[in-house]
């Protein structure tokens, strides 16, 4: 996405005091690019202030909401408490709650005890649930009717509370005054149908609606909301209250995340949730130093590995040379097996029932995977390997042992690459975990064992 | 999401010929669970056919837009044929383009012939845009009014049009006749106006909306959507006429392909976009033996840094044991710097002209780390090395050496992985690139020079 420059025009614009310049501004571009245009250009926590304050507090919301977060926090410190209190009335539900998490406890508390009862009761139920959690992705700006109407009445209510609603597309069908949810109706049904039919009539039963838990995880809302094509989804409690729900923008947002989470994973970084500026050094250094240790541990067993073969290498030394090549072999080869399999485990395409389907394809695939590259291993060492790092090794020799190992290596790093994934979830761990440098290391360790096992074969 | 599990339920009536229970199954439960449970659970082709068959046409429609691929080529080829063109006309209008594009060229023509003209020409229309273009992923399904209405006329007009339309809840305002596009109304907006209000007073003009290229790539639209938290999104000619628009659950779609592209290329795996059983073993060999090969070639210069040290590694054949952990250290350190600063241009929260910035971040983080794993591997070489390995090196000297290499090779690592993407970026090179294995092994390469050179220093 490339956006129209609007910095250089709003700086002059603020150079000029053009008051009603930067009033069209906030006002007439989408609030997702004002913010981005204010927080991108240098400009002072004052001058982006001094912009929204042209427009009015439900403008200024709809932007403020687009900030990053960094900024949000140094907006809020650098604005009065009253102007704040009245933003925040006028946040999204989900939105607003984000926010207030990320600032001091200190002062979250002294904005609170400035907004509206109803909106800080909201607030407090919000606050509630867990970081991951369905309840804090959720907004309580849900459009509801009682089961009692027609769909003129319905039509003619929805006027009322609407506008303040974040979306009306589906309607919720509640019991008053439990809340139980009875059922959902679609504004397109409200709208193609007759007036005078019930909205009872109309409505999808509840026990025909997937629903969602407040204490799910939202990953789980994710892929419920992506799998049904579901504009909105409704968040219930125990007692099946309807107590908010989950938008289809929320969701991109989760599956952006995860994704984001899962490719860190996969580099053996912990996640970083932050955007990486936001990040501060300490949360990146120890995201980053705990796998990189880990792996250094991991990776001493390569230590141990050669020390066992230490006699073999002082006598035929142009082993050394071929060590790296065919240890690297293993780790490729595992890491792209791992993903793939992580990666159809994660979007349901395999299940762990299929492990033997797997496990064929998988050794299939392997050994002309490994044939491709024990060929290539052959002639690289018969062609071009110069007599004088040879020692007293034969080449003919020496091509066996390269060609073979590679290949072997290969096919070794395919199966446990594709076979250790399956192996974590069944124990009940994480399998990305298998698609991290991880199984690199592993392989590594065990890509020495066979490799110096062949040239013992052959050279001993 | 684990499904309520319907198989056994549904293979009894199956058994028992229980042509309303089908019937029941096929119109009560959501049409991705009738699809799940029907290419889940063993069923043959033909109890799929007989079980769908007992609903109606729509409902077939929508069920089978939730087989997977490979389950709706082989239900094509063996339903009647002009069962399959009227179901292909009750089909959403993107996804009936994907299932011909996958069948074989003679099936999908004599498919077409039978199809009635107006979906023929719409099909056709789509059918002219390249696989990734945002062409191929929209639908013509749309409504759209022109501008001369009343909100109250406008709610009438769209009772009509609105049963077969994908979204309703964005209406284009078109010119007639020739299609230029206007503006956008929202149905929100018009049931909540009076009724007399002018359509054209209340839409919003196209000039303030963010519009897209039938040949723009998937991936703009996706970001785009994501971005402003649009249900949708207009696509437009070079005439600027409504060509068509762009679902959120379209983008859902794409950012979950998006995101196993971008984890299969960091584990060095050509895209594989079938899923995992739909993708042939020619197919998955192919985008795996490129990299494995690629990465095996490249992995041959570390042949020639060793050999270039070889006869230093003769005298000090203790350094050849702590060689691939050195290496290792590079390759990870290097692919977390690669892989966060990837992510990061991704999702547009840093910019080429960052790279000062970034360096100076990642030069501090670089240290830090390098601290860390430099210390780890001074205790492991002082307290864990035995002296039967040691041959006539002394152990204060391997100490340094393997501690400042690790910590050297770490470092560098940490820069390279993260200057490089941009690099890439900066030449029009995908700097998802460096993010994959190929940063791992230029470290390896890198990491044995820099790791030879200083025993070079200290030992001779």
């Amino acid at each position: 996405m490339t956006n129209p420059l609007f910095g250089p025009e709003v700086r002059m614009m603020l150079e000029e005091d053009n008051l009603p310049g930067l009033q069209a501004f906030c006002e007439s571009v989408h609030p997702s690019t004002v913010a981005e245009t204010l927080s991108e250009d240098d400009f002072t926590v004052e001058q982006v202030w001094h912009a929204l304050s042209q427009t009015g507090i439900r403008e200024q919301a709809a932007i403020f909401e687009y900030f990053p977060t960094a900024w949000q926090q140094q907006l809020v410190e650098k604005s009065g408490r009253p102007q704040m209190a009245k933003l925040i009335e006028q946040m999204s539900h989900d939105d607003r709650v984000d926010l207030l998490r990320r600032l001091s406890p200190r002062v979250a508390e002294g904005l609170l005890r400035l907004v509206d009862e109803a909106d800080r009761r909201d607030i407090a139920t919000l606050f509630r649930y867990g970081e991951h959690t369905v309840g804090a992705l959720m907004t309580t700006d849900y459009a509801w009717l009682p089961a009692t109407l027609t769909a003129g009445q319905a039509i003619d209510r929805l006027r009322q509370q609407a506008p303040d609603r974040e979306t009306i597309y589906y309607i919720y069908i509640l019991d008053e005054p439990s809340r139980k949810l009875r059922g959902v109706v679609s504004l397109k049904d409200l709208i193609l149908t007759d007036r005078h039919v019930q909205v009872r009539d109309l409505m999808v039963e509840e026990t025909e609606i997937t629903t969602l838990k407040a204490t799910d995880d939202q990953e789980h809302a994710a892929e419920a909301l992506a799998k049904f094509d579901y504009l909105a989804m409704p968040v219930v409690d125990d007692e099946s209250r309807l107590v908010g729900i989950i938008t289809h923008d929320d969701v991109i947002d989760v599956i952006t995340r995860e994704a984001t989470e899962d490719l860190q994973r996969q580099a053996g970084v912990g996640p970083i949730t932050e955007s990486y500026f936001d990040a501060s050094m300490y949360r990146v250094w120890r995201s980053r130093a705990g796998w990189l240790c880990g792996l250094f541990l991991a990776q001493m067993f390569t230590l141990t590995a050669i020390e066992h073969f230490n006699e073999m290498i002082k006598k035929v030394i142009v082993l050394t040379l071929f060590l790296p090549l065919c240890m690297s072999v293993g780790g490729n080869a595992g890491s792209q097996a791992a993903t793939l399999i992580t990666r159809a485990l994660a979007l349901e395409q395999v299940f762990l029932r299929d492990w033997l389907r797997i496990f064929r394809k998988e050794l299939i695939i392997g050994l002309a995977l490994a044939g491709t590259i024990g060929v290539l291993g052959l002639a690289r060492t018969w062609l071009f390997t110069s007599p004088r790092i040879l020692g007293d090794c034969p080449l003919d020799k020496l091509t066996y042992v390269i060609g073979i190992s590679v290949a072997g290596i290969c096919l070794w790093g395919t199966l446990i690459g594709s076979m250790l994934p399956l192996g974590f979830k069944r124990i009940g761990v994480d399998p990305a975990i298998a698609s991290s440098p991880f199984i690199a290391t592993l392989s590594d360790v065990t890509g020495i064992m066979i490799y110096f096992s062949i040239a013992q074969i052959f050279l001993l």
